[in-house]
């Protein structure tokens, strides 16, 4: 049954940015150079990651951004065919996070006024829509009192794969969202168990709800030449001289990622919230974690995009993907095997971090 | 430099045969029920392991005959262009080797009158030929002797693969041949080690060479109705009869191994000699055995039929045939990855016997 929060519709003032960015090395060659892992139907549910994205924000949001390279933009606007022109925001260079997170900001300002932003990213798995909205509601009401809000994903392991948040306090005007005491890098794994033990400690999945006029104060604080250059470059989006502006500016900017730029200083100085989230969230940042994710079918094996026949002999826990011609496994646990029109991986489980060190190069 | 022996020429009584049967199911899918371990060329050399074997052999042969069956006939004759009609005897049917040799030799009596025939399997790999053709010629002097005589591979490891010979006294009137003692059966690994250690032992590969009458006698005494059964189909071969007798006698054949229909027997009488090679024989009944005889390139990956791109991470040992696409081995070490214009298997060098347990069937 829906609860009454999930069927409210959408937040008048509330805009999503979706900075669509990143290779996702791990997953070669399902992603690759040319077709990043936001670009690509991961758990072959029949939606990209992207889409999936923008499909899971759109009941909540008065418009949506996607921040991208040059490089992808076609393939994004091929994949949103229903995004506006003007929402697809394209970076000429890579220039981290908090470039092209404020950059959205500014745009918004110019076109909008003040809103209410939500950035997340464009490439993770969040399979309860629902409740990941009634999330944001409640981040978004906390952003309202002026904090940069972060939503903090309930941890299932002691990962070292992600860095931490620490809550502290719930906050009296903001139900549902607790003052953030620090963020944590990532730990090592004894790190990582303790916190877990200890208790109050989330995930940070790199996801904040902020007002973009305090979001841009705050950058015009701590990195005043990044302030400045967004706003320069916004003003002229809209207009004849973006190309001009943004040749001239966009090199320029501090290559920084949000978290230092904003999250950590501000959490130090009180002004930022976290809203912990209940909703399941996968950064499925390769293939053991994807094979985790999918049921295997009657015969132990999981697969994606996959109709070819497939034995198995003394191989349990297989995974795999693509392949038009039948395929034995034989005597190889928790195999993976993934085939492109591109190329072939061989791989395990066990061994899938190691993927990323794949090159063809002489 | 040559020997004195590796230059004669052939040997004008001598008639070669080339059982080709078996399918080589731990090779699949190189070997398939439609394409045999014979037809294929598994090394990569350019040639067949049947066209290998006929290549080796001609240098002796007055003439060549293969037998095979009905399926593999047409690729046989299309394989073996310079090869006579006349010399690809066809079985309907498989009814084990002493059939398909007792019809050689009948058929070789029929046409040409007694002759010394060697029986030599289709699918062995012999990377020495010469020295293979100088033992084969002192084991057809040793055939002259009313002998029969087998060739005995010098063992390079206690393998359980194979049945063992077991030599006694040399014979005063065949120079390099020895009375055989006993046949074993494949033994257990200890049993193997015992043998070597204590010497004298070499492997059966189930080489022979023996007069056809030498041959035909013994059948018609150990073996009267299938001795009697293909005489009857060698005089009506080069008949128009062919085809009648062949329906009404062949499948009336006792189906029985040559080793246990002469070979055994024979030797427990005294009449058989066996002829110890110095060539290198190999059987190559799997990829662990085919990755073992070939030589890996500078990235220690071995490749059979492959020309694309291959990238190793932690994955010492590859074995890779075929396959037209980029491949990326992660975290396998030994790994056999074989790709076919029908199928792909995945497996190890360790895993390498259970490939016989593939199928498709639903």
């Amino acid at each position: 049954m829906a609860s009454t929060t999930s069927v409210q519709g959408f937040i008048p003032d509330f805009v999503s940015v979706i900075p669509a960015g990143g290779i996702g090395s791990r997953l070669w060659p399902m992603s690759q150079p040319h077709r990043p892992k936001f670009l690509i139907d991961l758990l072959g549910s029949g939606a990209t990651l992207i889409q999936d994205t923008v499909t899971r924000l759109a009941p909540l949001s008065e418009t949506t951004l996607v921040v991208t390279g040059e490089r992808h933009a076609p393939a994004v606007a091929a994949q949103l065919p229903d995004l506006d022109a003007s929402a697809l925001l394209t970076e000429p260079s890579p220039r981290d996070s908090m470039a092209a997170i404020a950059l959205a900001a500014a745009v918004i300002e110019e076109r909008h006024g003040e809103r209410i932003m939500g950035s997340f990213a464009a490439d993770h798995v969040i399979p309860d829509a629902e409740t990941f909205r009634d999330t944001v509601r409640v981040a978004v009401q906390a952003a309202r009192t002026g904090k940069v809000v972060t939503l903090g994903i309930a941890p299932d392991s002691p990962s070292s794969a992600f860095g931490y948040i620490k809550a502290g306090e719930a906050l009296a005007d903001a139900p549902g969202a607790f003052a953030v005491e620090a963020f944590t890098e990532k730990p090592d794994p004894e790190t990582a168990a303790r916190m877990l033990t200890e208790g109050g400690y989330t995930w940070n999945a790199g996801m904040f709800v902020v007002s973009t006029t305090v979001l841009l104060d705050h950058l015009a604080r701590l990195q005043p030449t990044l302030a400045a250059g967004v706003r320069e470059i916004a003003q002229a989006w809209d207009t004849e001289h973006r190309a001009d502006v943004l040749a001239r500016v966009w090199p320029t900017l501090t290559k920084i990622a949000i978290d230092h730029a904003i999250a950590e200083p501000v959490a130090a100085e009180g002004g930022v919230a976290t809203v912990p989230g209940a909703f399941t969230w996968h950064d499925v940042g390769d293939f053991d974690s994807l094979a985790g994710l999918l049921s295997a079918q009657p015969d132990g094996v999981v697969r994606i995009n996959r109709e070819a026949p497939i034995c198995t002999v003394d191989a349990p826990g297989a995974l795999v993907v693509g392949g038009a011609k039948p395929l034995a496994i034989v005597g190889v646990a928790d195999a993976v095997v993934v085939e492109t029109d591109e190329a072939v991986l061989v791989t395990t489980r066990h061994a899938a971090q190691r993927v990323k060190d794949v090159s063809f190069d002489a």
